[in-house]
């Protein structure tokens, strides 16, 4: 749909700057995504892939930011927690997380972090025409990503939510944090359950090695049931494709990367 | 002439990186010229700008050196001499000039720098038909680019050029570089003349500015003369200008551009 464009369109030397750091990086998806979105916004920005090393993290940081025409980052695996240390302000959601996956520059050119990956899951579904508040939801996952959707689900008004995960400390101290942050909402940490549950999501990496099974046993599913996966590859992961086959509705980790991109555009485009 | 593109065929995880750095940016051609060149060679790499202030200039190289897809800078005002310090290689014209504009990483992670601001002159006068060697130049301003172009002329095997500075000192000392570097040529530092003279070259910004004469009086031209100016902007120089109307051959900045332009990404493209 968008127009064609020549090199000249999309990159000169008023162009600005945004860029996504991580280690590897030559899977990213950002650079053409938010880019095609800078240019639907009639931007002259151009988002580019930044391979940061470990080793050097902080030097490459330390220069990034010191770009003039640098706006914004998006920060990947393994560095959501490690760029906390480069954020002036850190917004609600990503100090609640305790991880950042974008920064934006400031006019006072100070740096202003927040937590996104749980986001984009909650637009992802609502563009797709689901309601989230006053749902039930069961969680499969607690760690980075699953942190991220919990909150998002809590600051989404989600009725009750369950939590689970292997190690059952993790899936215990993140209803806990949880809880804490939104005390009128019931959360728990339990075993797998589906009883009373309009929604299950899937934020464990089970269902991306080949051969993977299902991150928990269900048996036959409701076909009211939502069921929701974090996973971006394969698009269909065993548990999407159990689901469609119990008549359920799904959504996989593709929408919630487009809906993370609008709101990772929108947290750019007001910064100030 | 080129395949129309979708910012997702420009630029993805997988790119390479170029920049130029300089204070300041918007005004630079190259991520257009750059990044048109790398398309046309297949190659899936972009060159954007990294504007870098003066006062964070050292801490911003270290970042940006340490970026692991990033491959190489080009570097613009005020820098191309303050860079030096962080280039590990310097090849012979970069040295011989004492500034560079250029630098790729290699295998070993070394930077490597070289001077190509004259290079593109002499590369955009083979383009257009011109032969240079044992041609006779006279040479106006002995400055940045003036060195540049001087080393570059040598380079060619001009058979003898004259150098004029307002600062004359500028253009003593210039004639002896380059004599010591190219013993078997005729340099000398002298008043403007067009005696025995086959290309006249102008490397002096008299032109730039609105309102600027010519940068020397050589009143009616031979229509023999070819004459040279390196100013991008305008593309008609006063001094153009008065050489078309005397029936002279001439060059604009523009065409060093693009002989430049060939020669870094020649030289981005050989690194290893």
């Amino acid at each position: 749909m968008s127009a064609a464009l020549e090199p000249a369109d999309l990159v000169n030397g008023a162009t600005r700057l945004y860029g996504i750091i991580g280690d590897p990086i030559a899977q990213v998806r950002s650079p053409e995504v938010m880019t095609a979105r800078f240019r639907k916004a009639g931007r002259n920005a151009v988002l580019v892939p930044l391979h940061v090393s470990p080793e050097r993290f902080d030097a490459t940081l330390r220069g990034l930011k010191a770009l003039v025409n640098l706006d914004g980052l998006i920060i990947t695996v393994p560095y959501k927690v490690r760029i906390l240390a480069h954020v002036d302000r850190l917004l609600p959601t990503g100090a609640a997380v305790g991880a950042v996956n974008a920064m934006r520059r400031e006019k006072d050119g100070s740096w202003t972090g927040d937590m996104f990956d749980g986001r984009g899951l909650v637009r992802g579904l609502r563009e797709e025409g689901h309601a989230v508040a006053g749902r039930k939801v069961m969680q499969l996952g607690a760690g980075g990503a699953g942190s991220a959707v919990a909150f998002a689900l809590a600051e989404a008004g989600v009725a009750a939510l369950t939590l689970f995960d292997l190690d059952a400390k993790k899936a215990e101290s993140l209803a806990a944090r949880v809880s804490a942050a939104y005390p009128r909402m019931a959360v728990r940490a339990a075993a797998p359950t589906l009883e009373a549950c309009d929604i299950l999501v899937n934020a464990t990496p089970v269902g991306m090695a080949p051969g993977d099974g299902l991150p928990a046993e269900f048996g036959r599913l409701d076909p009211a049931l939502l069921v929701v996966d974090v996973i971006m590859k394969p698009p269909l992961t065993p548990l999407l494709r159990h689901a469609q086959a119990c008549g359920c509705a799904t959504m996989g980790g593709r929408a919630m990367l487009e809906g993370q991109a609008d709101e990772v555009a929108r947290f750019f485009s007001t910064g100030g």
